[in-house]
Formats: structure tokens, sequence, C-alpha cells
């Protein structure tokens, strides 16, 4: 018997699917030859491998730590997350119930875009924007409208007449304190103007924080300090986070902390996604967090390396380049953006820069059109400053060299 | 200004957002009076904890242990899965290519649901049918038909006949070894007939086997022993398996086999969904798995165990009920599969049971419409078979009361 029969292949939704630049550039840039300033890994030097395995011997101690745990996550590491969650709220009450734990909070990110988004619903994103968001809003077939960041985040002036002029967007995603790739953080009085547009208009905010915590200047003043979170001045904000930029990406612990409704649903969705997290890590992040005076300390020497590798990038960026780079001057977080002045097309300088033997992330990765030809993002997090020197050194030959072909 | 704007709330597709009927259950049967047969955990008693630990620790000695790993991923753990793989199939080749590691095989199902289902596509399942897979694919929008499974599993004469009469499925999906919750095993003929059926109609079979290697009887003959994977016979099945029911839920590692266009549409949808799974747990895993020495002695333990608790569970059953009550006789796997002949409405029954102290999963929690009314899902894995007798005592006890009450 013969059958005229279209075989079944991939559904139509993957003919959309494109990956993500900066994995690709990942896989290119593994090479032991390459010193790449592209991913946004924490470094690995820094990551606290000895009091992580003292975490997992602990948790192993308890059989529950082998087990199925509940879908939105492990009691014991969500009454933690909410503690530390109010503290970062300035005192607000945050109930155990309002956190939900997840598998890194790029999976925050997923569910929370099937439960809020219809097919052709708008998102608002930061311009530039995470790539990763970028991804999950496209999965999602949102329609996506940007607005532009400036040295005090997000424009909420510009969104306010995007409003006006009738933009009704579902969602508006921001990452609000040191901004990937930007760098910037949002001011107190754009926080507050974004949640009360989100209360007039009725739009859900994401309030995106995985860097929060690498505050540079701590010590002596304030000026390095995150204002309150927007979620302190709306009820329509959803805050995520993540043990991967403080702890250890390994854990794949994200969480993130919303209304009931949303929880609720998030959960029924993440049943369906992987029926829930590991109760091992979950608690390994959960003794980690909860151990405050190692944490401080941990934190302490995470900032200061982080902020002198920033300097001692941003110095030799700048003594390399001089006036034909505009670099930003971060105060925290794991990215420096900067801009050539000189027409040059980052796109181009990174086959000579891989040439050179080193990576960085071109600008066109952060945008959903083509803009930020001109722009790069370097992270400092990973590698030493004599590192850095040596990367900026190669980004400079190869500069010359592909100034020279043009 | 005041404004009139309809708040976002939810996407449209929370509204049919329905929990598992297992998950909602276990909730409900976490108290420390009731013995539990409902679950779908494997025993916490036979959880290998200390080489867990011990593997934990090897683990940490790695550097890129803690850090984020390929999408795929990591390459030390596709590889230990390919070489398994190809064991299973009796020597096929396997490339690793063809391994994609998932955050348990849940995530395995709801990624394959999204690169293979468009809305409204058709997916065949086993009647009675998993009940993940159910929500995986209801979440995914499909038009759900089942197909009858017999003792030699799915009937592929019916499915044949329905394909004959213009039944076209994207996909078929099936458990055929130690079926949940049927416990019944897909004859050799039968997994030929479906691989046919596949080649010859052009739709996928997703073969989900995270039971295959809890076969009982191994030691003298090889009757327990299921036949050689429906994947031998068709490039057009796609192999799911896990190692939480051999080794431990908290690894969240599951696994896929699958033709390249397939993993390369789900590298990218994975990318979005949580950018990578544990390099800690799948670097764990790997070392267990490779550990043959270790794992065999480890595999025998565990399928005596649970061959000896299945006996445990069928011969109280059978004195407790006789007649009324026909039994499944497993040879693998976590479950029983009961029907009783006596009128007993089993969802009406498990609240008779809640009140004396024992649960099960009723019949109707793995159809999509409401059918077996009169079965019942018993997992006798967790339980020792003392404890398995006092829940049959109460399981007894309940039916006398229910039926009292009738």
């Amino acid at each position: 018997m013969s059958t005229t029969y279209r075989p079944a292949g991939l559904a139509a939704r993957t003919d959309s699917l494109t990956s993500s630049a900066i994995r690709d550039l990942l896989a290119l840039t593994a090479r032991d030859d390459v010193i790449s300033l592209a991913g946004g890994l924490p470094a690995t030097d820094l990551i606290p491998i000895d009091r992580i395995a003292a975490a997992a011997e602990a948790a192993l101690r308890r059989p529950d730590a082998v087990q199925y745990c509940e879908t939105s996550g492990h009691r014991t590491l969500r009454s933690v997350v909410a503690a530390r969650e109010s503290l970062t709220r300035g005192g607000m009450p945050v109930p155990v119930e309002s956190v939900i734990v997840t598998h890194g909070s790029q999976q925050a990110l997923t569910l929370l875009a099937q439960a809020l988004i219809d097919p052709g619903a708008v998102v608002v994103v930061d311009e530039p924007a995470y790539t990763g968001a970028l991804q999950v809003f496209s999965i999602a077939e949102a329609c996506i409208e940007s607005i532009p960041i400036t040295d005090t985040g997000m424009d909420t002036d510009e969104l306010e007449r995007r409003l006006a002029a009738g933009l009704r967007p579902a969602v508006v995603h921001t990452v609000a304190n040191f901004h990937n790739p930007r760098g910037v953080t949002m001011s107190e009085q754009r926080r507050r103007h974004l949640a009360a547009l989100a209360d007039r208009y009725g739009f859900w905010v994401i309030e995106d924080d995985p860097y929060g915590e690498i505050c540079f200047d701590t010590t002596e003043s304030d000026i390095g300090v995150p204002p309150l979170p927007i979620a302190c001045h709306s009820d329509r904000v959803i805050r995520l986070s993540s043990a991967s930029k403080i702890l250890a990406p390994t854990l794949r612990v994200g969480w993130f902390v919303a209304p009931p409704s949303i929880c609720a649903a998030v959960e029924l969705l993440k049943q369906g996604a992987d029926l829930c997290g590991s109760s091992m890590t979950q608690l390994m992040a959960a003794e980690m967090l909860a151990d405050t005076a190692w944490l401080d300390a941990h934190l302490v020497v995470l900032r200061r390396e982080y902020a002198c590798r920033a300097t001692a990038l941003t110095n030799a960026l700048g003594a390399e380049f001089g006036d034909r780079l505009t670099v930003s001057r971060p105060e925290g977080g794991m990215f420096a953006w900067a801009t050539f002045r000189d027409g040059t097309d980052t796109g181009e300088l990174l086959d000579a820069a891989l040439d050179h033997g080193v990576a960085f992330v071109p600008g066109t990765a952060f945008a959903s059109d083509a803009q930020y030809r001109h722009s790069l993002r370097l992270s400092f997090a990973g590698s030493t400053p004599a590192v850095l020197a040596e990367a900026v050194r190669r980004l400079g030959a190869a500069h010359t060299a592909s100034t020279r072909v043009r």
C-alpha cells in the first residue's frame, strides 16, 4: 500500500528561531589562544568553589536533598530569598508564597513570557537590550518595541510619550541596575516614574536584576548603591534575580517575586516544563545565601575585584584609543560599553579581533534591528588586569589592521 | 490625565492550564499519617546518597563544574550517554551529537513538543497515558488522540486502522518499557510495526523510557528484559530517558537521542528556555553512569528490591480483594495497575482511603477524558513490604467503609 502523505517535520515556530549571537560567539571564542571579553560569565577564579563543595556536603546529609521537590522551589530557599528580598526593599514585607524558584533567571523570563504574553502582544524592552530577553520575547511571538537607555536608565519620558500616543504594552522589561550591556543604573526618579506609568496604563514591569549586588563603591559612600527597586513603588512589578553571578551559574538557581495570580500560573507552566528544580542545588544556594557572615565577606571580595578589573579595562581602552572611543565608567556589574567615534564597524572589527586573539560582542547583538554598528560590549569580569591590558593591546592592533584594510 | 485602558492580565493560554492531578495529590498526601502509593518517586532509601556525595566532591575538583556549560549538555555526559545508548541498541552506533541533555526528561518532552507540534496538530498517546505527557501536549495546544494499551503495549493494529481512516499525527508518544501506569512492555512485533507505520505515514515516535533499566527478572532468563528499542527499527524515533529513576531526581538530568534537525531546533529553544543545565550535576551523573562496576551492582540491588516490593503489593492486594480486583503483575518499573470488578469508583474510594491513611492515583488521572473510573495506579517503589501490607489493609478498610455508605 502506498500513501501520499507529507512527512511530519518541525513545527512552524522553528522557522523563525535564531541562535543567540552571544552563545554562538562563545563557541567560537573557546579557543585557548583567544582572550574572550565576550561572555557574560562571572569570573571562574572568584567562584567560591570550596564553599560550594561544603554546601553540597551539608545538603547531602538530608534525604530530601536527593528527591523531587515542590514545583515552586524548596521551601528553605524560598524563605531565604524572601527575607533577603525584604531587606533589598528597605524592610517591606515579602511573603514566602510570592517567591518562585526557577532554573536560572532565564527560565523565569521564559515562564513569565508564557504566562503574560499572547502572540502579537506588545513588549517594551531597553534599547540596547539584554539579548536573552530579546530571544525569549521573540520565541513568545511578541511585538517588540524599544525605548532608549540614557545615563539614568530607560527614558521614561519617551515611554510616556509613546504611551500617550497609543502604545499599549503587556510587559515592560528593564535591567535597572548596572545594565547589560550599557552598565548604567536607573535613577530613583525614573523608577518612580516607570512604576506610576505601570499603574496608570496597567502593564507589567519585569525588573530583571542579576547584577544589583555587584556594586563597586559601597565602603566610603552610598554613591554606587542602586536606589530602591522599582517594585517598591508599584504592585505591577515582577522582580527577577539569580544566584548565578554572586555564587555560581552551575547551581541553576534563579527566582522571581510576583503577585499571587502570576505565581500560580507560572507554577502550572513549570509543572509541565520540568516538574521541579534540583533540591540539592537549591539547598546549597539557601545555605550560602543564609550564611550572611560568609556571604558579606565574599561579596566584598567580588565587588573589589570587579571594580579593579573595570578600572583596568577602561583605563587601558582610554590609553589605547583616546578620543576615538567613548567608554562607559561602570559603577557595578560585569560590562563596559564602548562606541567608536571614527566610523569603525564593530561587526567587521570582530573578524580582525579574532585573528588577533581577542573577542567582544558587537553592539548589533543587543538591538532588535540593525543598530549599534559602532558599539561593542566588553566583559571585564572574567580576566585579571594584566590579561585585560593584553586584550586591549590586541584590540588596538586589530583596529589598526582593519583600518588599514579599509 | 485619566485613561480608559484594560490592565494587562495573564496570557489567554493560562485559562486552560490545569494542575497535574498527581502533583496536587502529592501535596495532599505529604501528611505523616498517610502511606502514599500515589507518587512516581523512586525509593528514597534506595537512592545512593553516599555515591552521589562522592560524585559531587569529584565534580567540584574541576573548575568547569561551577560555570555555565554548553546548551546541549556537558560533553562528558553526552559521551557517556551515547555509549550507553549504543549498548541498549545492541551495538548500533550513536553519535555524541545526537544526544541532548535536558533538565529532567520532562523538559525534553516540553522542548520536543515546542519543536514538533504546531497548535492543532494531532498527537497520539497511550490509553491510559503518562499524565506529564498529557499536560505537555495540552500546553502545546495539540489535538490529543488515544490508542489503547493491551498486555503487549500500544495496540498498533488499531493505530494502523486509524491511520488508514485518515488520522495524521505529527507525533506518537509511548512508554514502551514497564508502562506508566499500566506496567506492560511493548512486544518486539509491535515495536517493529510502530516503526514501520512511522516510516510509512511520516510521523515522529517519542519513545519515552524512564524505566527500561528497572527490569526485575534478569538473572536466570531474559524474560524480563525488554526487546530492542523502537529506535532500532526506524530513523523517525526520538528516545528519551533520565537519571531520575536509577540515580536520583535531584540531579535533574534527562536526555534524548534524535536526528540532527531536531537536536538543532531543540538546542535553540533551550537557549531561550534556560541557557543550559548544571555542569555540576551533569558531571556527577556522568561519573556515576560511567562507573559501570558500581552502577551494575547498584542496579542489581534496585531491581531486586523493587521486584520484592512489587510482589509484596500484588500478593497483599490479591489476599485482600480476591476476585473483586484485577491486578497487573509488574515485570519492571515502579507501578501496579488495578481495576475493580465490583463497580467501585476509585475517585470516590480515594476520599475514604485518605481518611484511612492511604493514597493512590485514581485511573481518571491517566485519560484525556473520563475513563478508568474503576482503576487505580499504585506505586510500590517507595515503601517496604511491611508498609505495603499495612497500606493494603487500610485500603481494604476504606473499601469496606465506602461500600457500606453506598
